[in-house]
Parts: structure tokens; sequence; C-alpha cells
């Protein structure tokens, strides 16, 4: 058979090991998919920069949109949204199927690049968008296809995962562990789209247009990132038994009348040291994932880097490239259901409050009734003394750690507002959401 | 379009839920089909059995041959060799893709199944034979296919995780565990096939054909079970910081002149409590996978029950099912790499020896020259006094416990005959792999 031809649209670190990689082991991938896979170019910004040993020269090109003219498979690693976009949809459009990484492009411009796809009778895999390595969307779009997903949790910013990690493993500062994850490499000099959970949020769109088979767009997930994570908070998550991550949720609603919907978000929150999710360290990435009978599973492994993402793209672009060769098709995008986006106050969570409080008696009956008076109830109450009282007339200081149980995140809200304007509360703290628990 | 017609064959507690959710999500399962899933016919032993309101009777028959030759798609759910070899035979030679569980089967007779497949232009799927729930040959046959798979460590037995699990965390006996296992519905009244280790090395056999591209028969596997695991060896583990795990091992070796083979191992190993799968508790599976470009990944989740293996089941299915619809077919057999098995004796180890030793000086000197005689050499070694000497002339006993650094299979056990027949070395106490690390 003749070989299939393949582009390549970008060539930073994961373009590189992609390069590397097809060529390393260009005889066993043409074992896997029946024919040689041949790159025929690189496309590039410029063509003086250094690459290393691991790309031949003779490939680049700036000249993108001729290069994909000639292609039977384009891999797109330029990331953004132009000119990737419209590289992706000529490609789609003259007939090759794409594989990228481009989470940001997914999240706004799916359906577009799906309903390209399937005018140009090819297909378009994405694994590499979400959690780097780790075989997820597949499993979720194909092994989970018979099953019904509840909800996912995922730690897909290994990022924001260092920095947390840092934070609850030495007492570091947000400040301080953000520096030493770009020391590391594992932030970037502005690390606005990981810290502000952009890059967590684009990729939980994708997570729940698959599980629920339902289009979601980045501007539906609600989100908040760690640049308000205080040591503080990190110490209050260890006194309870937890640890702070950040999470890209996805759930499956159900309101009182039966009709279901889906809700998606990113923030902050603390969850059980015994949840498997706690247990990932470092800049690692995982996904947890709850459906009605498969019931909990974990996929875990690096969300990020050269070597390890190039391993997700050329797993898709065998895919792609046996599908071609057989004359088969992949499943295409699913959205079916549709199923309505919540807001976030619709939303059903329990909230860790750290309150300052003034150091009297009733002060707790104070606050358990200001509490009580929004519907919320209370799981656990800790009081603790800070300072006395003292002779010079200076009131005591308490503080007060309320961690509730589950109720929707507005009566929540409310709460932490009404208990703000009570006399004996000082200070609200902090406050954290609680997950990973029924 | 026409509905696809399923028959089911097995209607034990895997079957009862694969029948309940085909009924339960018709309708979804339709929309991600493209077309309805009709199941016309259920084939079991005996029709008179209770088998609860998940099952609709009137759909049960005796005559599985005569309810394979009316179906699209067939699920065998009968488990063991025969009738379900012949069955799936002649289901997939008239034209009926085929899903099932059956793991013994697979390690048995995959390639004749696969070339029944192939002949017939249909699909075989077995996802629900490896780790239950867990969506792992998928991602080892598709999302990993661009990578190359250095090593699959996997807890693929959860009756055993769950008696290891108790052994550990109770100090149970095997024996204590067992019944415990049995009392809950997590162990067979013959326990057999799981303590012994053959249902894990069946299912090594699975992932180690997928992961190495090279066909191997159960027989290939060496196997050793847990009923030598006594609760001693368990708590030398955990002196080592360590747990016990039955673990399904598939390792890529590399020879000296560089030729590349394979070992596919079951046996009882210590793992360290840091490694992914030490926390693999009671009756859960996880598997552990090595790749070069990715990394390392883990996969967790429910290894066993009727409802999550339904789910792996019903995941095939809907594959099968739009493969159908859309005229495409998935990857079929890959063993184009037929990689040479290599014997136990070459396989990189290392040991937990723990030894009972007379209690005077030079003894640990004596057991360090023949240890080193054979070529190991020692990690670290840890000597307790267990009685001093009498006055009536007895000697005193000690212990003494090495953890070797790695070496061959062969060496390391003609290292412990050579212990065994030292004068110093009262009796060989346990001998345990220890694997997790390089």
């Amino acid at each position: 058979m003749e070989p299939l031809k393949v582009a390549l649209l970008g060539c930073g670190s994961v373009g590189t090991q992609v390069a590397r990689l097809l060529t390393a082991h260009a005889g066993e991938l043409a074992q896997r998919v029946g024919t040689p896979l041949e790159l025929i170019g690189i496309a590039v910004r410029t063509l003086d920069a250094d690459r290393g040993p691991d790309v031949d020269t003779r490939l680049l090109t700036t000249d993108a949109p001729e290069l994909v003219k000639r292609a039977d498979l384009v891999i797109e690693l330029i990331g953004g949204i132009e000119p990737a976009r419209t590289l992706i949809l000529d490609a789609l459009s003259s007939g090759a199927s794409v594989v990228t990484g481009n989470k940001a492009l997914l999240a706004e411009h799916g359906p577009e690049l799906y309903e390209a796809a399937d005018r140009g009778g090819v297909e378009l895999y994405y694994e590499a968008a979400v959690a780097g390595a780790i075989p997820i969307l597949r499993p979720i779009r194909e092994s989970l296809a018979g099953d019904r997903i509840r909800r996912v949790l995922g730690i897909v910013n290994g990022t924001t995962n260092y920095v947390l990690d840092k934070m609850d493993t030495t007492g570091a500062s947000f400040q301080d562990a953000v520096a030493q994850a770009q020391a590391l490499g594992y932030a970037e000099a502005d690390p606005t789209a990981d810290v502000e959970g952009y890059d967590a949020a684009a990729k939980a769109a994708i997570l729940a247009s698959l599980a629920f088979h339902t289009r979601v767009h980045a501007d539906d997930v609600h989100r908040e990132g760690i640049t308000t994570v205080t040591a503080g908070d990190v110490a209050s998550a260890k006194a309870i038994g937890a640890v702070v991550k950040l999470l890209a949720i996805c759930e499956r609603t159900v309101a009182a009348d039966g009709s279901e919907g889906v809700s998606v978000r990113v923030h902050p929150a603390m969850i059980p040291a015994g949840h498997p999710l706690a247990s990932v360290r470092e800049a690692f990435n995982a996904v947890f994932v709850e459906a009605e009978a498969a019931g909990e599973l974990m996929f875990y492994g690096r969300g990020a880097g050269g070597t390890p993402t190039a391993s997700a793209v050329l797993g898709d672009l065998v895919s792609a490239a046996r599908n071609r060769v057989s004359g088969s098709r992949g499943p295409g995008e699913s959205y079916y259901a549709q199923l309505p986006l919540r807001p976030m106050g619709e939303v059903i969570t329990r909230y860790h409050i750290s309150l300052a409080v003034a150091d009297r008696p009733g002060v707790l009956a104070t606050v358990a009734k200001a509490i009580a008076e929004h519907g919320v109830s209370i799981e656990t109450v800790r009081q603790q003394q800070i300072f006395e009282p003292t002779d010079e007339g200076q009131g005591g200081r308490a503080s007060l750690v309320v961690v509730t149980h589950a109720a929707t995140e507005a009566a929540l809200k409310a709460t932490v507002s009404a208990l703000a304007g009570l006399d004996i509360v000082t200070a609200v703290v902090g406050v954290m959401r609680v997950e990973g628990e029924d």
C-alpha cells in the first residue's frame, strides 16, 4: 500500500517528540497501521530556530496551508484559535483526518470542527487535549458508551496541582509555590491560563460534552482559579483530613421533577485525604469518573510534557490511519442529549467556612442560627480561642470553622453573606467548597 | 433503520444486568448507536430458575445455537471453554459480531476466535474479560497504539486482593481471610481459580498479547498463587514499608544483544507502600502501565460484579453496533511482533528472603558470602535476636531478613537453595519477590 502522508503543524515540545517518534518507531507504526506513515512536512513560524537533532530540518516549511493540501493526516499542535482553526477546517474539508491537542479550540469551536469532519467524511481526534498522556476521552466516548456517567472529577492541570501540592507538603504561600513551579518549568512566566483555571475550564467543557452527549462551550463553565487559595486554606484542609485540589467537575443534575441537566465548573476544593484524587501529587493528572453501572473509575498519569503528550497524539494518529486503511470511521460528535446547563447557584455542594469571631458566650449559637435560617445544616463545627480578653478592655478573639452538609451554592453563598454581616463575626477568613463525598 | 438483533448467551449476575440495562437505557443506547438494539433472546441452561424482575422470561430459550443464528450481535457470558467456543465461532462465521467476557477462552483460543472474526468480516470485543469495568484493553489497543509499552503490572483478581488486603489490615491468616471473603461473596466456595492465580494468569496472557503484539497463551504464563502467603510474609512486607499483592506482570525484556522478548508471570510480590498499586484496597482492581512515551499510567476501578462488568459489555456492544451501522471495523488481532516468550529463570527481579539463623558471631558474614557467590548483591539486611543462648547449652536464635538488588530469577533461586544448605541457617522462613521499583 501507498504510505499515508502526515503533515505536522507546529514544532514545540510536543511536535518535536511526535516527529522523533514517527521516525524512531516507523517500522512498528507501519505494522500497526497496515501501511507506512510518511512525515511529509512540519509547518513552523520560522525556519531558523534550533530544533535539536530530532527534527529533520529539510521537512520544515512556513507554508502551512500548502502542506495541509498534500496530507492524508494532519496533526495540529500550533495551539490557540487562529490559524489553527482555519488550517483544521481546510484539512477536514480536503479529506484529511485531523489529530489535535488544542483544548481551547475544541472548547470554543468543537461543533464546527465536527461538522467539517462529517462533511469531509473524515475523522477528528483530540485525546491529547485533556490530561496529556492519559487515555480518558476514548474510554468516555467508547468504553463507557453503554453506561450513564454521573460525574467526572478531574485534576486536569498539572501546573496548579504542582502548586497546590507544594503548598500542602511545604506550607509555602501561593506566590512562593508558583515561583518554584516556574523555576522547574511547570509554570509559564505568565501563569494566568493555568492558575486562573482557563486551561482546566476548556478541558472541563470537553469532558462534559463527551460524558453527557451535550454541547458544552468553554463559556458555559463556571471558573474560579487558585490565586486566592492561601496557606491558611491548605492548613484548614489538613485540619479536617483533606487536601486542596483544583477540580474540573462535570455533573449530571436531576431536578425535583426528574428532569436532567448538566453543571460544569472549575474551582479549588477540599477533598478527603482518602479519596483516590487526593494522592495525585506533583504535576500528575487524574480523572475520576462515576458511572451508574461501572461505579468509580480513575485514570492517572502525566498530564503534560512533550513526550507523554506525543504518546496521545500518536495513538490518535494510528487510529485515524487504521480507519483510513480499512475505510472505517470512529464515532463522530454525539450531542443527542443536549441537556440544559444548570447555573452555578443550583449546584449542590458543601462549604468549609472559616470565621474570626469574638470570644464570648453565645457566639456558636448565633452563628448556628444564622446558618439554619438559610436552610443549611452543619456537619461539624470547631471552635478555637485565639486571644483571651485583655485587661485593657479588648475583647477576646476566637476562630470558628464550620463544615456544612450539602446545600445549593446559592443558599451557601447567602449563608456566608449573612455570617459576614453578624456583629460577632470579625472576618470571614476563608470559604472553600468540599467535594469528593456523597 | 432496522433494529440490531442482540442475542445474550448466559444469564448469571452479569447477564442479568446486561439484560436490565439494555431495557432501562434502550432509548439512550439507540441514540448512541444510531439504531435500536433489540434483545431477541437469552440462552440459559434451564428455564425454571428464578431470575428476578430484570429478566423478561419470554426471552429465555435453551436453544443457544438457534438463537445465535438469528442475531446481528452476540453477547457470550456463559464462561468456560465449551459450548462458549463453538457458539462464538458459529456467531462469527454467520456474520454476527461478538462481545464476550470469557478470559479463559480468550487466553486459550484467542487466535482461533480472531481468525473467525476476520473471515466473517465481523468484530470480536472482550473488554469485560480483564479488570471488569475498567477500560484497559481499548486504551492498550488504541490509545497507546502509537507508543511502546514496557511493562504492565496489574491487580486483576479482586478475590485475592481482598484476601491480601484483609491479611494486611487485620493481620488475619490466609485461611481466615479467605473465609471472610467467602462470607461476603468475594470468593467462591471453591476458590482455587482465584487463589491459585489461574484467573489472573488468563488475564495476564490477554494483557501481554495486546501490549506486545504477540500471541501469548495461558500456558505461557508463569503462575504462582497466594495460598502459601503467610501472615508473617505480610508482616515482613510491612516492616520494609511494602504490601503484598498478587500481580500480573507483563514485561518487555531486552537481552544483552538487544533482542527483545516478553515475560509474563503471576505471583505474589511485595510492592512499596508509595506505589500507586499499593493503595488498591478491598476487591478493587488496577492496572499500571509503563510506556516509553506516555510514562506511568494507572487505570483503577471495580474488577468484578454484575453491574460493573455489564458496563464493559455494553460499551463493547455499542462499539460493535456502531461499526455495524457505519460499515466500519475496529482493529483486529495484532501479533506482528511475535516476541519470544522468555523463561522465568531469565526474569529480573528482587527477592525478600527471611531466614531463621543461629545467633552467633559471623552469621551475617557467612550469609553475605553465600549470596555474593551467586552474583547477587544485597540491598538491605536486618538482623534480629529472637532467643538468647540458654545455660542448658541451647544455641540462641535470630532472624535475618535480606532484600536483594535486582538479579535473575535463576540466580536468586540458586541463592536461596545455597542459603538453605548452610549450617547456620535453621530455616528459610519466607521468600517473596519485590516489584514496583526500578
